[in-house]
């Protein structure tokens, strides 16, 4: 294994509510907050190397400890080292928990009091997460952040269930804390476990969790089951609920959000960190970020245009191949196409959070996020 | 269009059979013959920008001309200005001229006495090729070394065939150089126009062949219809015969050739030029190429190891990735393992021809064939 690495996070900042400016260290890797993680769920950030996450900026991405797990196992990961060793990545890892693609896959999973039973996608196998195992493995797996498994509440979804999800939810948060302190972990200060804020839409419920989560006393605290399908207006107030209740010193994290206009309402809120498949998924698809909004790039619209797709980005991507080029590669189906859109979208949520901070830090957030949500 | 590019080849070592060293030249690119092209048909070396290419020392690539006549079009490519500033590489680009890829459409295309017609392979739509048309399409393209369009025999094929193709071949030839000549081309010094000797596994129709060619005055010469299934003591007689009667100071080359052995082996005889989609595809159904012979990197052997895939080789995929991790990409399908998997074998194959040019540079040749065919 690497050694172990300590993990801190200091607000900069701003305070409970409202937009903060935090910084996140692990090991020797300084990640200033707010920020985005990009997803490398089996271990890759899809066709991207570890080089290119450094060109972009990267410092901090997210793997999956479900899919991990069933390929090429925790284990596997322990003894080449952990994952970083294994995918050669110096800066942070998060790992979620799997209680997200557990939850997704429906008729292959059943909820008990102990833990989740499981049928993996993948063979059929069965497979039984409880609170503890899934710290364990994110033990072996060697992440810096660890999430506690939680229970997703799906949209809709009445209180009753809610309350249900959310009671099982901390329950599960006590005996995963519990397992991590006493399992070693925490003596060799080695990695953060974040506790999960459920609770729906409910504001109740979600000020519960944050509540109890807090009095627990988890290194971070993320909040989960939000842009599962919800409005908007039924997201603010869980949010703003789950964020008065949270410890003011400790990092905040948006589960699987989101869209530029997303993240910007919700740094507006109090959240530092942020993950979400969106800028890879659209870019490998040919939809493109950029300040002037999505640029459907396989458009033939493009075919004749030798700019890049922002002559104003410095990404791999916009430095040497045109939208001309990259419209031509999409055509073609070329596993280029793909990986140039992904750069340049990576890159542009590196710049956008980047800007976030600046503004922040030259108190002209709400300027800021006017501007630019008229943009993209 | 970017300017045009003067292109010379200077023979440095041997004579017209044997081993030899060249020096190829276009613009301000030094190509040192032996040397290997990678396949970009489409514009793109599969999974890799032209970054990648200059990282594994390629100087020289391949793209294809039925293809981009198809999609994006010569036209648009010209009106990008040309195809290197299309896919923005500096090196030098050959571009075939389609008549393999035509042949290889069997039902779709008619060879008729003026060029031939075909069925796109992607629409139905019919197109109709000459001599003098595809000249003009890599004229359009901007490539450096143009490729005549020729008839490609079959294996097997009787010699009957073989002449009436090979005549048909000698024909078009002729047209070719003749439009070219008169096309502007040739007045701006740009580009080089290389003839194809076909004759399938005749030796008295490829010595035929061969000595027109030379006859009409290419600058360099290609030997087509090799490798399309023939067996080793067919094709040695065959490119014996070609390489006799080719002019000693122009450049050979053996188009879609090959494995390490058949590079090897062709060299020996006096080829200069090679191109071949064998590592590249290869690589991307998980076979990499090392001086210890083919490694099938997706195998569970490799599960755990931690070695990369060469530990003596610097390629980016090696100096960063174990086996293991390749291993783990390629079984849970991720982008990222062909990438590696092709950086790793085309800097092989950068690397072997680096080798050959050392070994007949210090006049150990055979001895070099006889250790690294026992091992490759």
């Amino acid at each position: 294994m690497e050694g172990p690495r300590e993990i801190s996070f200091c607000l900069l900042k701003g305070g409970r509510r409202g937009p903060r400016l935090g910084m996140l260290r692990i090991g020797e890797t300084e990640i200033p907050t707010p920020a985005f993680m990009p997803v490398g769920t089996r271990a890759s950030v899809k066709t991207l190397g570890s080089e290119d996450l450094e060109e972009i900026g990267a410092r901090l991405i997210l793997a999956n400890t479900y899919h991990l797990h069933l390929r090429p196992g925790a284990d596997l990961i322990q003894r080449r080292g952990g994952l970083h060793r294994f995918m050669s990545w110096r800066g942070g890892i998060l790992t979620d928990s799997g209680g997200f693609q557990v939850h997704s896959l429906a008729d292959l999973r059943r909820i008990l009091p102990d833990g989740v039973e499981f049928k993996s996608h993948l063979d059929g196998s069965s497979h039984f997460f409880t609170p503890e195992k899934v710290v364990d493995i994110q033990c072996a797996l060697g992440s810096d952040i660890r999430m506690v498994l939680d229970v997703c509440t799906t949209y809709p979804a009445d209180e009753q269930r809610a309350a249900s999800d959310m009671e099982t939810t901390l329950r599960w948060a006590e005996r995963s804390l519990a397992h991590w302190t006493g399992a070693g972990c925490r003596e060799r200060r080695e990695g953060a476990l974040f506790g999960i804020v459920q609770g729906g839409i409910y504001p109740a419920l979600r000020r519960r969790c944050a509540r109890e989560l807090a009095r627990l006393g988890f290194d971070g605290y993320a909040l989960g089951g939000l842009a599962v399908g919800e409005p908007a207006q039924a997201r603010s107030p869980a949010m703003d609920a789950s964020l008065d209740e949270l410890p003011t010193e400790s990092p905040r994290y948006l589960m699987g959000v989101g869209t530029p206009a997303d993240i910007i309402d919700a740094v507006g809120r109090g959240v530092d960190l942020f993950d979400c498949v969106l800028p890879s998924r659209n870019a490998r698809k040919g939809t493109v970020f950029t300040w002037n909004g999505k640029m459907i790039i396989k458009n033939r619209a493009f075919a004749e245009d030798d700019s890049p797709i922002d002559p104003a980005c410095g990404c791999a991507a916009c430095r040497r191949y045109s939208r001309a080029y990259i419209r031509h590669l999409f055509q073609v189906g070329e596993y280029l196409a793909g990986r140039l859109a992904t750069i340049h979208s990576l890159a542009f949520y590196q710049q956008l959070t980047e800007r976030i901070r600046q503004a922040i830090a030259a108190d002209r957030f709400e300027a800021f996020a006017a501007e630019t949500l008229e943009r993209v």
